[in-house]
Order: structure tokens, then C-alpha cells, then sequence
């Protein structure tokens, strides 16, 4: 496999993801193609000036692409896929930046020999969606999670680690089984959380409205994730149903066992301290690992 | 009832709270009295310069105070209000500035009838608690719940709000009830949740510490409240056991509704576009507020 300076990459999705990874990538591969089907995203993508061509569909650019990186929600990076099973050109690279994995390997699974697939997932992104919110530095720091296939190429593997290394990113190698269950943990239930939180609090409000005025930080930052686009954690949660299933067991244990103790606060007291701890491990986990 | 500027306030419990209302209502008083039992917080309130004296316990200042400030923990609230149960000096009002609300003004219904007594709660704290980390505007922009009992003086009512403006907190007035009710929503709930995640985390996490290197933001601003205070967190849960029920059992559904939808990605991304806007509509309330 060439390196990423020798590298025609192309980036289907010209979302804050996308968008924001074509930022990073200037410069650094050989030429640089961007898709979106959205007249206006191709816009504001041209104006960036940082793509070779900006088009409308990827068979527009595709013989002029070594990696293909699929940077659309799920549901689509699968469709896209799916697209590419009876691709009969010439050795190309794919990789995705979807944030689950097992579905998206699955169809990679399925492609011709020819095309060589990578998952992948980098840990970033902001509370604002969309290209017009694309900055350079949104990856850097970041974990970037590569899920390889059985059938996945080393020298994929390891373009895909220079590409996530060249962002700023760092990459980490699991299995796409693996990858889900923990973000089930660490993204998906937290999303969750927040989402039904807020509409909670939207219905007690509406009852009656004194309800904001005793809303302050607390609340906003629990509930922070319920402003995620809905058509991307619809596709987040539909593909990664068992696991976030196991993880919302594991966390109506805890609390189940919280709301038991309701009558004892020295019990109550225990467990709570015990979040507490956690919470702070984390946090000085946190501070090491970006030390 | 006097104005503030004519009153001798005495505030019992320096930590955090404590801490910060001297800070902000130093030279708005007439005389300003601080106790807590501990040495070292008495150390570092002596060190503030905004009190007239710092002392050990009530009964020392006692008969210098026309208005006592109750700002410790919940529980201590009301033992502090049964030992005022056989008060027999000078009219003396009584102002807390718990979180949970019922159970202190059900303790203030047993006051004699010299004692007035105003429930309170400022909608307002940070993340690290104790009188070093107190300060002089933690108190500017937030609500301050007032709740009085049906034998409260409308003076007291009066300088209760001249109080939470002296420190430039919005004076809001409900009853007890309705804000037990509706801080359950907002802020004890959002804590149940964020604790039981920050539990759910640290199990998972143990068994493969892969987690640790795909939590990132949104993990970190759903978990926060985890970080409170767990013998405050606890008097406040126990105090106001069954609209925290009411409050969980109205989440669950919201959450049982999404979870019954993972295999209908339409129905899914219309609740949880619901949840987006919901949320929308919470930060443009907030920042109306704000203007």
C-alpha cells in the first residue's frame, strides 16, 4: 500500500466530520476529491478551497480515487457499500468513519477482493452540525478507533493509522464487536440519558413553567447530548441495538439499586460516594492519558 | 421587619454556599456573624475579613442575630430548626438555603412563635465544594427559590428577596411543594442519572479498560453531577423521596418509548428529533433569560 502522500483520497460526506477531516487532510495526499449530494454542502466545500473537485456523485471521482473515506451517518456509509459490490475496477481502499461498526464491517465483508475495507471511528465532533462548522483541529487528541476485518489488508491498517495520525488523532485497533459495546457505554447511553431527560423535562414544563426558572448548569449538562442530529443517532442506535440494550440494563441496576437505598442515607450515602469516585478516576484518567 | 442594611445575619455552615453569600453580603448587613464547627473551615472564614465574628456554635452568637442563615446540609437544616424548638429570646427569623424544601418548612411549622421562619433555595453551586473555593458572585444570575409557610410574615417574605437581589439572585416565591416537585426534574433526576452512569462506566470499565479511550465530551458532560457532594446528594434524595419516583417514572417512559423503537428507525428519529427540539428550546429559554 502507497503512503498517504502518494494517496488519492476521496471523502463522500461533506458534513462537520467530513468536512472537517478534509480540513485536516490538505495538503497531505496526493489529491484530495470531496462527494455530497447537497448542492449548497458543495458550496461551501468548493469555497474552502481545500479539494481537488467537489461532486455531486462519487462515480464522478472514483476512478481518480485510491481511498475512499465514507463520512455520512451509518444507514448511508452502508448503502454506499452496498454500492460498491459489484465495483470492477481497478485495487481500491475504503475506509468508513461511522460511529458503530458491525453492520458497516458486515457489508464490508461483502465487497469484491479488490476493494480492501477498514472500519473506523475517531472520537470527536461538536454540538453544531454540518460543513459550515468544519474546522481543522476537531480531530486532533482524539482517539481514532480502526476496526480491520479478517480479510482487511496490513498495509490498510496501517494507511489508515497514518491518515488518523496525520488529523491529529490517535488511533487505536479493536474489533468492530468490541468497538460497540464499549460506545455503547461510553456514547450511546449517555445520549440516552440526555434525550430522555429532556423530554421529561419538556412535559413537567409544560404542566407548568416555574419549571425553567429552577433549571440551571446541572441540567444543561446532563442534557447536552440530546441536541445530537436525530437522523444520525437513529442510525447509531438501530445498528447497535443489543448492546446498548445490555448497557441500559447495566445502568438501571445501578440505579434501581440507588432509588432502593432511598429509605437508608447511610446506604444511599455508600453508593453515591462510589459514583463519586468513579467520576474522579475518570477524570484524573482523563488528564493522564492527554498529559 | 427591618431592612437588610438594619439587620444582624448570622450564617450557619461556611462551606461553599455558606462561604459565598458572606462574601456577597459583606457590607450589606449590619453586623455579620459566621459558625461552623469545624476549625479549619473557622480558620479560613476568619481569613475572608467579612465577618464580625466566627464562632464555633449557634449559642454564641445566638443573642446577637435577628436574622439566622441555615446553610448546611439538609438533614442538619433540620436539626438546627428542633433546636430552636425551645427558642424563648427575641423575635428571631430564620431564612435556610437548603435543596429540598418540605421537610425544613414542616420543621419551621414547629418553631415558637417568636421564630419566622422562610424556607429558601438558591439554584446555584460549582463543582468543588468547601468555603475555599467559595466566592463573592457564585449568587449573581440565579434563581432564588423562596418558599414561605402560611405563617410567615409578609416582612420576612420581604427580606428574604432583599437578601437574594443584595447578592444578585432573582427572587422567585412557590410553595414548598411545587418546588420539591419541580427541582426533582431538574436537578435530582439529571444527578440519579449521571450517578448511575458514572457507576455503569467504572464496571465496564474494569472488566476492559478499552472504554477509558473512547469516552470523551459527551461522556464527561453527562457524568458531571456525578461529582457532587454525596452527603449533600443524599439528604436531598432522601428528603424528597416521592417526586424523585415521580420524576424517574416519567423518564423511564420516555426511555422505554425509545428503546421499544430501536427496530423502527422513522418512528426513533421522530422522538428523538422531539428530544433535539425540546432541548433547542431549553437553551433559547435560558439564554432569553439571560438577556
Amino acid at each position: 500500500m502507497r503512503s498517504l502522500a502518494e494517496t488519492r483520497v476521496t471523502i463522500v460526506g461533506l458534513g462537520l466530520m467530513g468536512g472537517s477531516l478534509a480540513l485536516a487532510l490538505h495538503g497531505q495526499c496526493a489529491v484530495l476529491h470531496g462527494v455530497d449530494a447537497v448542492d449548497e454542502t458543495r458550496r461551501v466545500a468548493v469555497g474552502l478551497g481545500v479539494f481537488t473537485r467537489v461532486a455531486a456523485t462519487l462515480d464522478a471521482v472514483l476512478a481518480e480515487t485510491d481511498l475512499l473515506v465514507l463520512a455520512t451517518p451509518v444507514r448511508a456509509i452502508v448503502a454506499l457499500l452496498a454500492g460498491l459490490q459489484r465495483y470492477a475496477g481497478p485495487p481500491l481502499a475504503v475506509l468508513d468513519i461511522g460511529s458503530t461498526k458491525a453492520e458497516i464491517v458486515a457489508a464490508m465483508a461483502e465487497l469484491p477482493a479488490q476493494v480492501d475495507g477498514l472500519g473506523g471511528h475517531p472520537m470527536c465532533g461538536k454540538a453544531t452540525n454540518g460543513i459550515a462548522h468544519a474546522e481543522a483541529g476537531l480531530y486532533r487528541g482524539a482517539t481514532f478507533v480502526l476496526t480491520p476485518l479478517a480479510r482487511t489488508s496490513a498495509g490498510l491498517v496501517g494507511l489508515g493509522s497514518e491518515l488518523a495520525v496525520a488529523v491529529g488523532a490517535h488511533p487505536v485497533v479493536m474489533t468492530a464487536e468490541r468497538h460497540d459495546r464499549l460506545v455503547a457505554v461510553s456514547s450511546h447511553l449517555p445520549y440516552l440519558l440526555a434525550a430522555s431527560l429532556s423530554l421529561t423535562a419538556d412535559a413537567v414544563g409544560a404542566a407548568d413553567d416555574g419549571l425553567w426558572a429552577v433549571t440551571a448548569s446541572g441540567f444543561r449538562d446532563t442534557t447536552r447530548l440530546a441536541g445530537s442530529d436525530p437522523t444520525v443517532m437513529a442510525d447509531i442506535l438501530t445498528t447497535n441495538q443489543s448492546a446498548v440494550r445490555a448497557a441500559l440494563t447495566r445502568q438501571r441496576q445501578a440505579l434501581d439499586e440507588m432509588i432502593a437505598r432511598l429509605d437508608d442515607p447511610a446506604a444511599l450515602h455508600a453508593q453515591l460516594a462510589q459514583a463519586q469516585a468513579a467520576r474522579q478516576d475518570w477524570d484524573a484518567r482523563q488528564e493522564a492519558g492527554n498529559a
